[in-house]
């Protein structure tokens, strides 16, 4: 069979590098592969089986981009090869099956066979599919090892041998926090504090900076750009402590659980030392669910997460647009910030920068908090013994972690960390500014104070201007109270 | 000026008792309050002043029901009393004012003066409205207390004495934590746990009824009614732990940042003192906010703790789905679970009991769900030194809070405590299962086993009557196999 | 009974009023009403009966704020007015007692009798107690007008004659209808188009001010602040379309369809009949439902409308949000508009103006999206015949259109019909932005002109200065070439 | 330079069959390319530009999966197309150079190019990068086609020559319309009318099956299963509607506009000119939008849209869920459908039938809600004369469309069109139930129907003997009495 029609029937779009590939190379073969609805043909170089290619048929929903996410698959990989160990330990598996099943699943948790695991998110909904795309694929793969023939379940069995004491509806669930985990750990949790590194340090950079504030985006009392940044960075903070406050509820595992959360089939203790080997292979604080009818039945530690991470987005969303509009301009805006510029604004507009970071952070944001209802959604919708939105639960939740880590990194280093402010502008909006007329109540009464800013408002002029007009006070004497440096903490 | 005429003025809606008042009493006059707008009639026995009615007449949006929550408003007498205990502690304030202003701001703590806050919340978004409408009524209580006339800011002033060292940037911030964590205290966490507890005791009563799993909403394996429940309990367990795992960021008060965070015009040492004052009055775990900043130009832990309300709620849908799809018949669904009958269901039906707590609590978890959208929405769109969604924030917050609790303890003693199991239901739902099946692939074969199964679901016979048919074991046999009692649990 | 307690027993706050009654007038008695389940005390001057009162008690959820929307109250006075006449047209009712109904309906419509539905919303999820809520007090009230003694159901039955060829299941869903109908065109679409008006006036107010352009908060090309109005009204003139073209589908009503959607029980024609009488009393374009299974078990066209509210939400955002930045200032913000000056900003800092009124209308727009998500969750859990989130529905469609419509009139009133071009402001910003340069390009080619817009850039010299410095053009050929007004539209 | 570190460096992560290539066409080269930053490596193979290099260097975000999805490429392909032909027609455009990219931009149209558009939506607000990216890939392809050499801008260049007359500003917006329109046409309303024919076809072949109705979950009078499918068929023609409705508002195109929505630098009818030639070729009503301002300003339109395919999601999550629980069981559900068998639900259990296309569809409408949150969120963040958050948002409106056009033919296909319902059990529960006896209350009054239901009800037998023993009818009165098709209307 050609490669092309073989691509049409699985609905996969070639690549330009694949249609560049010699005739030669595109003829694929096919193989056949059988599960308990009878033979189908499966493509000759992938190692999955039957019930994978099944659901691809079945559900031609939303294209290659809809794809489980790697993160799960690598999930799958280490689950299958923590309890390929603990089945051997417990002596439930040939160790010689076993140790192939353990290979291949390592080669799975290494991302070196994500291309064998073709299904989408838009499956059934207990993710069983995806359960069985790694039991074929691993022991497809275990054969191989093995030196067998593909397919030959007499070798390795997808069913018997890897998926062995346990049912998709604990791998599954499994699988979600394992994953989820992961990236938090390793993606999302560096992200956060990649970026209050650089806000805490321009906290520092600034913190001699006196500035306008703004309330109600009106002019108001000063403080500094340190304190203001310091604000920002103490979000990102107590976001990192938000989503690390999530986590116990998100490292119980319900492997072990099986079916329905009995535990049918498993051995006693298969659940505690799936948990124990999978927080050893990863080094990540996995325990066992204490309880499995909730683990099957429910995702609230997704929603959980989610929830934590639609805070962070909320604070993100903030930081970002204050910061672009901080460095709006360059004539026309607020302009205290000067942001770095890194690719063309505008070739007629020097000094056009267009806040790029900020649009890219801010987006994010929103994606975040559309994310989060379908995930309150999906959580909120299990009936019985299981929940079944797994698969697009995971999903979002995924999704979310990526971008909001990604997005901490892009902005950090393509914004954040090359902030600078315009000194000269922030100095000339502090003193214009009818504020700090303030600081004459205690010297001169406020009605006079107020008959100051009044008069400087009304005309146009400065406070001192004004101040010096109507004769409440010398030069000298406005230079000595009016102060911004005084007025920004408490007495 | 007549009530009738007054109350449409105002936008009240008169109740039949006020309308059933004699004619005598209905002559309510007014009288003249002033601010810096210049004077202003209000309502003769009312005790607020010239910025309060300026908003009633500025914002007629939404009407009564929309008013600024009463638990805020009861958040302003604790907030308002212990500013002015420690303005007298730190020499600010005249100890006799001090002590009329303590005194009336308690009646305000206590609810007696609710009626005289009219305020809605689609006001200025930093509630200073609602600011000036409690230094109002404090400050004319207080003058009451005094024996001065009301108004008579010379007495009591509003801003001089009552706002003392306060800005409504700091104080609105506040006491919306205040009155969300006195409500989560006194309503929300004590209505979770009651209505655990009631789970629990059902999981104790039910530990022994074995019943049929259900996943994918399709017969699975058997499980027990009560680990079912025990499900149930352990949602509402981590509910509570969620959200009590979000109350440390909100028990930090913003008091002491005034205008933008920096304290300006507040005493060094009034920050903390303020937080120790209403951590004691109300003895809950209040403290200072470590960056005042932040804590007036985000409110991330409002956000935070609506994300963990949105889980109890999407929690919330899933037991009360269960429980009225278990408890849905008499006859044609699946009748495991026998509600209590509270109202008429139909007067022809016997039987027929509407699950009318389980409609009422999904009603409540799809509004918390929305209300956290409208939470996440204003929390991500503040600006610079303030975000200005504040009384919409808390108005949902609070909305949610009170929601959950009230359908927590509505749904326990309505519902929850009366369920009986429908034993003889259960029993016969789980005898004809076919699932139980699994139990004799380790004693016949799975091949075997499978025929079994396969024949009674095409006859529509019991499995014992296949398995005896097709000779694949004696009764006696079957009868010692099959098991459902020991399907529970791991081996 | 004394008032008080009864006032307890029944969750209701006394108000300020009610406490200050004679104490003659607190002695409150009760009287018995039954239903099936037997025999209940409730509030001597009400009118309510037992169905009533078992909910009061079986549902304390929420206060007195969550009560059914009086919308909802007064459309129920509507259908029950429409339903006895028709059944006295088809003879299936006795005109006394038909009659009768007919004038007690006609109060309850025109809201004389709302304190008599004390009912919240988080009751049973098909509003069924209060459509008994509505068939109690009309039948007592119907029994007064005939002389009758409350609760005498042998004058007039709320079952028998009062919801004659109804059920709750085709009530609820007709007043939800004929609710947010009735708001929509009373109160949303008058509000829209009041907005509308003011800010069309706006923009031909503003047409020849030219002002500076700001795409991504940065400074831009030119155009008129009318066409930036234009562009405002624009949003809220296709909002309208949006609501309108909701309209169709939520004009039809499910009257008729009785308990399941059949129609069992209710006569033919009956459907069709009351439709008729409803739009003709209403004046409004009600229809019978094409289809009553989907008008029992579904509110898609409740959903549809949130989504057009939601659309109308967002448009109001983005427009409240420009007018507060463009109003920004008085001195360190954009300051091109100035908004009306409605209460004290503060009283040090003439001049500032804090847009209350773009506040109020953000915090709605937050709520109506948030509104939108409950109502969205809501309306996809419907199961079988019938779905039970109608209250909710209905209360947060109803709540939307109320907030969106009313604080569309205030932000008109309040701040657009009195914003001022700040013109002197305005011409400044225009003038100094370097974005002008760009009409240079086709006299003097693009590198000179970007050569020039660096230089001022630079420098933080105007384009004119810079030109003249460089001699790339005389003074009479920059005043000639540079030129706003020409840069206003296509050529 | 290797590809496996080029592939590093760009983020892309190399399929199986790259890696399978001969290590002969491993070997990829770069070439330089310039924009006005300076030079750039761009790989050799690609036709893409300096800017689009820059682009996936800057924006790390979320990988391949986020790339802008392909309609929007094509959809630009449209575009710079259908503006070369009018740019030719003004005038403006040298036709050797115009006719180049006008066959360009139809491989662009085609899919024919879509490898080399590889930027993620996390890119700048405006979608500028993205339109970079379109105008350097068909410059550097009309150079192809013209023999020249690539990146030389002399023979066509991405700005002045596929870019005229036009601005990210106005382009992204309209490929937005036209991207939404085309698949809404091709793939969400056919998927739509596939699956109303479907349920439509069933409500026929049902239309004599009389069942047990269902409301609050529990047993009601009776329907048919053809009335209960006319339900959700409805449902559906009612959603096609609403598509249709939102779609003129997105059909209306911001070319022309340009940099603001002034058009400055288009010519006259150039934005009308190509809005006809658009229609022409995509054979869909496109017009130029009436007010550029709020075409650029802010994406109403798609908020709209999404609305609708929100509303379309609640209506299909109701059917999904409707289906599996009628179709639960085999033996402890419902049982009233039979739904097909795809794929294996349990290998143990015959008859276990997992309705796994109606969770990939309620997983589908969770997600589509989910979606429609971060596109009113992104949607209401639009500032003066942009918004920019385009990219996330015709992102999320093609996910919705998509999800729910392929989503409603896997469902009709696989689920659906295989749906047989199961009569004997239908017929087994309607005449269990004892709402039947609704009949019996003209024939011997409500007193004695009741006692009968309530005999039937304690004793667990039927209706008919509980009348009999109760005497209160014959068999034969009882058989002509009990009819449930004599209750399937109004009378």
């Amino acid at each position: 069979m050609m490669l092309r029609q073989t691509a049409q029937n699985l609905g996969v779009r070639l690549t330009g590098a694949q249609r560049a590939l010699p005739a030669l190379v595109r003829t694929m073969g096919t193989r056949t592969e059988y599960d308990t609805f009878g033979p189908l043909e499966v493509p000759e170089d992938k190692l999955w089986g039957a019930q994978t290619q099944r659901s691809i048929q079945n559900f031609k929903i939303g294209g290659p981009t809809e794809r489980m996410p790697e993160p799960v698959v690598r999930a799958f990989g280490v689950l299958k090869g923590a309890a390929a160990k603990v089945n051997m330990d417990l002596g439930a598996l040939d160790p010689k099956v076993g140790d192939a099943v353990v290979r291949a699943a390592a080669e799975v948790a290494e991302g070196k066979l994500s291309d064998n695991f073709p299904l989408v998110v838009w499956q059934t909904g207990s993710g069983t599919q995806s359960n069985m795309n790694a039991n074929e694929v691993i022991a497809n793969r275990a054969i191989q090892l093995l030196g067998g023939q593909l397919g030959d379940k007499g070798v390795v069995h997808p069913n018997d041998h890897v998926n062995k004491g346990q049912s998709s509806n604990d791998t599954f669930p499994t699988v979600m926090h394992i994953a989820a985990v992961t990236e938090i750990y390793e993606r999302l949790l560096p992200g956060l504090k990649h970026l209050h590194g650089a806000l805490d340090a321009k906290a520092q950079e600034f913190a001699k900076i006196i500035k306008i504030g703004r309330t109600h985006t009106q002019d108001a009392t000063p403080l500094t750009l340190g304190q203001e940044f310091g604000g920002y960075a103490t979000q990102v903070e107590y976001g990192i402590q938000r989503v690390e406050s999530a986590l116990p509820r998100l490292c119980m595992l319900a492997q072990g659980g099986t079916a329905v959360g009995t535990g049918l089939n498993a051995k006693v203790g298969f659940a505690e030392k799936v948990a124990a080997t999978v927080a050893e292979d990863t080094g990540l604080p996995f325990v066992t669910a204490p309880n499995k009818f909730e683990a099957l039945a429910a995702h609230d530690a997704i929603v959980e997460m989610s929830g934590a991470l639609n805070t962070v987005a909320v604070s993100l969303m903030k930081v970002a647009n204050d910061i672009r509009f901080l460095g709006s301009g360059p004539r026309c805006g607020l302009g205290e910030l000067q942001l770095p510029e890194n690719e063309p604004g505008s070739s007629i507009m020097p000094g056009k920068v267009n806040p790029t970071q900020c649009e890219a952070m801010t987006m994010v944001c929103a994606q975040v908090m559309g994310n989060n209802v379908a995930i309150s959604v999906g959580g909120s919708n299990g009936h019985f013994e299981l929940n079944v939105f797994k698969p697009m639960l995971i999903k979002n939740l995924l999704h979310s972690v990526r971008l909001l880590g990604d997005a901490s990194v892009s902005f950090t280093d393509n914004c954040v960390a090359g902030i600078k402010a315009n000194e000269g502008r922030i100095a000339q909006l502090l003193h214009e500014s009818l504020m700090l007329v303030t600081a004459l109540n205690n010297k001169i009464g406020y009605d006079k104070a107020a008959a100051i800013a009044k008069k400087a408002h009304k005309e146009g002029s400065t406070l001192k201007q004004a101040a010096l007009a109507l004769g409440h006070c010398t030069e000298a004497e406005f230079e000595a109270w009016v102060r911004p440096e005084d007025m920004l903490g408490p007495k």
